[in-house]
């Protein structure tokens, strides 16, 4: 006898598999009819690759179920405040391949990463050296860098919106009180140079509470995201960009829960004594900081 | 110059693509360290397919966002009697294909279908010949047949329930005045046999007020199931079978929404005029009636 590899993906029996194949065939056909060219593509390639996966682990009923009680835990737990569905997309990197999809690599372009929940409209403007804490417990870190084109060539007047945690790992909106705190925009200044007060990025986890926290727990994986400041440049006549930066050295950028990491999006945060004098005269008085860099390249627009 | 096909699944840009790889291999990575190693093979082959799902139709982020949405809505609408996840389920054919997985094809054995949502226990029990309408409107039907092995020897004392919607396609649960309509159990005699009345089979729509409805619209597909009887057989030692008959002629045979439809399902239902003289000499008066037989062969136990 010869050894016989199995291809799990379809069964041994010919009629099962006969069986199997038609059913996937005649769902694909089902959307043969749509008005709509992109939307029977759509359909039709998720039906493909959702068969396909059951196929492949011939799931069992008892699994079905239970994936159907999951999103259905998913659905409730689902509210104006919480999002259970972004949280799946995110920790499948489903969010991040979309994200990635969308913003192709272009020379030196910078990388884009997931957006987040945390965003808000409207946040406080200031001043280039400004500080966007409002307050918010943590280290000081002063941020600057600049905004250019693929050519290198400055751009005056981008818009740059920073937010990110506090100290204890909470953004300003998941207090009760209103507060506004660790978000802000500024402009660029004629030579596209940028630079605020910021915190030192400190980890925090995703909402873990629920089926995806659940989830993440029986597969052995953490919900912290790595340290991180979120940064959204938009300027005329460039591809909006929506990103983060990393702090290298955090234990985590090789477990972020959201998969938002990128090589690129890595900087150092150069850790400053109490009594270091500051960028620009600011006086911290026996307080530490740190300071990074983040230059910033925009692809032109699609 | 040559024409050349484009591959759709991968971007033909290399840097873009070495990081639409890489993510997915970061992702099914994350899942290495699952205790449970049919959860490892569940989760690492959905992030496979999910990722090929998503480059291959090479999703836009606004498309992403309404995918959320879906879910969303979907988890908003089910409730503790209504399961719009299994609704998607099912007209993705998914449910389906479930089931054909794990009810192999065995020579000559019956098969399998979908469930549905209204099996409900402890149905009224039957004599053979007797009648399971319990008042419900519809056209009186005849049905007999036999149970038995794969070997042809017949099976005494099967179990066998059998459910259907009334002549205006509701089930006795959709109603709000617990009535017990359409729906029985009864056991086949020393020879395997059994019989009994029922209604002729009528067409009704799945749900379609939620988001499921509205994708079948936005598809063009109809949310009718081709008219059917749903059959349960039970008998130690032979596995369990879950399938409905169909009507031969039915004009929905061939768009049934979730997929049930199998050709060896599909049954004459000869149509008797009134004062056709019955089987079991019941007197039905000036109405037609109908009858059909149903020869149930059961796989042995797994
Ligand atoms: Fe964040
Ligand atoms: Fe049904």
């Amino acid at each position: 006898m010869t050894s016989r590899t199995v291809d799990k993906t379809v069964a041994a029996n010919p009629e099962q598999r006969r069986r199997e194949e038609e059913l996937t065939a005649k769902v694909v056909a089902s959307f043969d009819g749509a008005d709509n060219e992109r939307l029977k593509l759509v359909l039709q390639s998720l039906t493909r690759h959702l068969h396909a996966f059951l196929r492949e682990v011939r799931v069992t009923e008892e699994e079905w179920n239970t994936a159907i009680e999951f999103l259905t835990a998913a659905g409730h737990i689902t509210d104006d405040r919480r999002q259970e569905f972004i949280l799946l997309s995110d920790v499948f990197g489903a969010s991040m391949q979309t994200i990635t999809m969308n913003n192709e690599a272009e020379g030196e372009a910078t990388e884009a990463t997931v957006f987040g929940p945390f965003f808000v409209e409207n946040s406080p403007r200031i001043d280039l050296g400004g500080d966007i804490s409002g307050g918010a417990p943590g280290q000081p870190c002063w941020v600057e860098g600049t905004v250019t084109g693929l050519d290198g060539s400055p751009i005056p007047g981008a818009r740059i919106e920073v937010w990110e945690a506090d100290d204890d790992g909470f953004y300003d909106v998941q207090y009760t009180d209103n507060r506004v705190t660790g978000r802000a925009h500024l402009f660029t200044d004629e030579l596209g140079r940028y630079s605020f007060w910021g915190l030192t990025p400190t980890p925090y986890p995703i909402p873990h509470d629920g089926p995806v926290g659940a989830m993440l727990a029986a597969a052995g994986r953490s919900p912290m995201r790595a340290s991180h400041l979120h940064f959204m440049v938009t300027a005329d006549r460039y591809r909006t960009l929506v990103t983060h930066i990393f702090v290298r050295g955090d234990a985590l950028l090789h477990s972020d829960s959201v998969f938002g990491v990128k090589e690129s999006l890595i900087k150092n945060f150069t850790e400053q004594p109490a009594g270091t004098p500051t960028p620009d005269g600011r006086e911290l008085g026996d307080r530490p900081w740190a300071r990074t860099r983040f230059d910033i390249v925009l692809a032109a627009a699609p």
